[in-house]
């Protein structure tokens, strides 16, 4: 996606007046990495108002269903409503998450609503950060509140969710042994936590081990709620929504907000770092003797990768302060 | 971990003897970021011998156990093995996959299986890396075969199992919806299907599911067989091994092992610069003006992100090219 400075002029513009197929577009433009950093620049100064929420969980959660009905909710409350759908667990394929659009057909038609997946596009994706930019075209859009859906609990939804002021875990009853291991890597992310399909066998143990490793974790002052749902009926999403409310009411009124927006920012900058360094590296590639170079040395174990990465970032320094 | 080139010399030598306690010392060098160039490359003539095994897949699929009956089932066949468990999951804590030396006990004792548990260590941890350098560590230690388990199913753990010559990807019956998005993600790193706790009901249906799946991919040469396995009772194991074998020899009849030696090298190269790069972006931090001035300036919106991360970036490789 190349965009003149007039097609980016009135892609803003139409972007800011909320016009759903210049949305999509910019969306799109921001996740190759080309189209970014432009647009990126020139909605920024209409961003910094929508509230971000982050909802992530194991696959299987439910996590579609509950995000149609928190959305349905903040419609309800006349608020307007962004998604953004990741699933970091689609490495090579482009076509995340093709179910949501279908399953969240109830919300699909509100024009108070608007939905967008997306997945990673191979090992230079940077999801995490077209993720956050694809906030900023939502947030620059005017949505009320723009809701990150992640697959996943790894430490690229970490990274994806890290986009987010307030964070819900979405867990369900009897993902196995397994789960606890999920549970103590994401009890540091979780500022709300949901049980969803709650009326399955196993919900009482599942909150109450959830509630046992929060009080062994030293939480200082907000201590994570424990919401039971049942998405598809609807159960428990006016106590979800309160809660996430009062998450962002907590992080404004002791401050913390700002220390959250240091991070954010921190993070993503770092990405932004790393994806120009690797864009570095590749630009190098193609003058003589980079990565492909000392891919074949040390695959003929002529050399120890030590030593042709340290030798490989030495050239790609000095020819992009040459160049 | 800072060694003395006496003691880098005694360590890699009592890696090479196997002494276990110099591996797990090496395995520990190897997760700091500073102790692992000097060690990996005094490892680096005694490595390439290991046949490198990697298995992943959903958490709660039982992998575990499965690793374990692999482990016996190679050692009744006399070959020694090496265990790394990698938990991407755990973003925030060191200790995981705790409960895996308990279950794992039955081969926990045997002086022919090497466990090593590994978890990211923040931000920085470079979790693939020093999965690579684990693996060399045990590869120079003399196992036959080197097993990277790690749970998951994200890009995380797809780069993590990179590092192997062979991929086993476990599923289970009933997982739920999501599961779908899973295998589309997974099929390209699968070389072997495993449908574990395969006495569940639905066993039938997630194995036509993924037979369906491999079908509609144009896969060509090796088509990834699916195996049927009850771990705990030991069933499919040895059918398990067979076809991990198969596909070992098929690489080698084919040449294919040369270009994917090929693919590993150049994500372990590039998993390097990145590291090199954030190490660089962080010493420069000590300097003035740093990354976490950059935080600031953005954090109190005077500049966009983008901006902010040009300016940064070309700052980061005047000073490392000066310095």
């Amino acid at each position: 996606v190349s965009l003149t400075a007039d097609g980016l002029r009135v892609l803003v513009e139409h972007v800011r007046a909320r016009v759903p197929r210049a949305i999509g577009r910019a969306i799109t433009a921001v996740e190759t990495e080309g189209g970014a950093a432009g647009l990126s620049k020139a909605l920024f100064p209409s961003t910094g108002r929508a509230r971000v929420v982050g909802i992530t969980g194991p696959p299987g959660a439910g996590k579609s269903t509950l995000a149609q009905r928190l959305a349905q909710a903040w419609r309800r409350d006349g608020k307007t409503v962004g998604i953004v759908a990741v699933d970091p667990s689609s490495p090579y394929t482009g076509g995340a998450i093709l179910g949501d659009r279908i399953r969240m057909s109830e919300i699909y038609t509100d024009p108070g609503v608007f939905i967008r997946s997306m997945a990673t596009r191979g090992a230079l994706g940077g999801l995490a950060r077209a993720t956050a930019d694809a906030v900023d075209v939502l947030d620059a859009a005017g949505y009320d509140i723009v809701l990150i859906e992640t697959v996943g609990v790894g430490q690229d939804e970490v990274d994806i969710v890290k986009a987010a002021e307030t964070v819900a875990v979405v867990l369900v009853p009897g993902l196995g042994d397994d789960i606890q291991a999920i549970k103590a890597g994401i009890l540091e992310i979780g500022d709300v936590f949901i049980v969803n399909k709650a009326d399955r066998e196993g919900a009482d143990r599942t909150e109450a081990e959830l509630a046992m490793m929060l009080d062994l974790s030293a939480l200082e002052g907000w201590r994570p709620p424990i919401i039971r749902t049942v998405a598809p009926r609807g159960e428990g999403i006016a106590q979800a929504v309160g809660a996430l409310a009062s998450h962002g009411e907590h992080l404004a009124a002791t401050g913390e907000d700002v220390e959250r927006r240091r991070r954010r920012v921190r993070a993503r900058l770092q990405a932004l770092l790393d994806e120009r360094f690797r864009a570095t590296v590749h630009s190098r590639e193609r003058a003589a003797g980079g990565l492909e170079e000392a891919v074949r040395i040390v695959g003929e174990r002529r050399e120890d990768p030590y030593s042709a990465s340290e030798r490989l970032f030495g050239d790609v320094i000095r020819a992009r302060s040459e160049g």
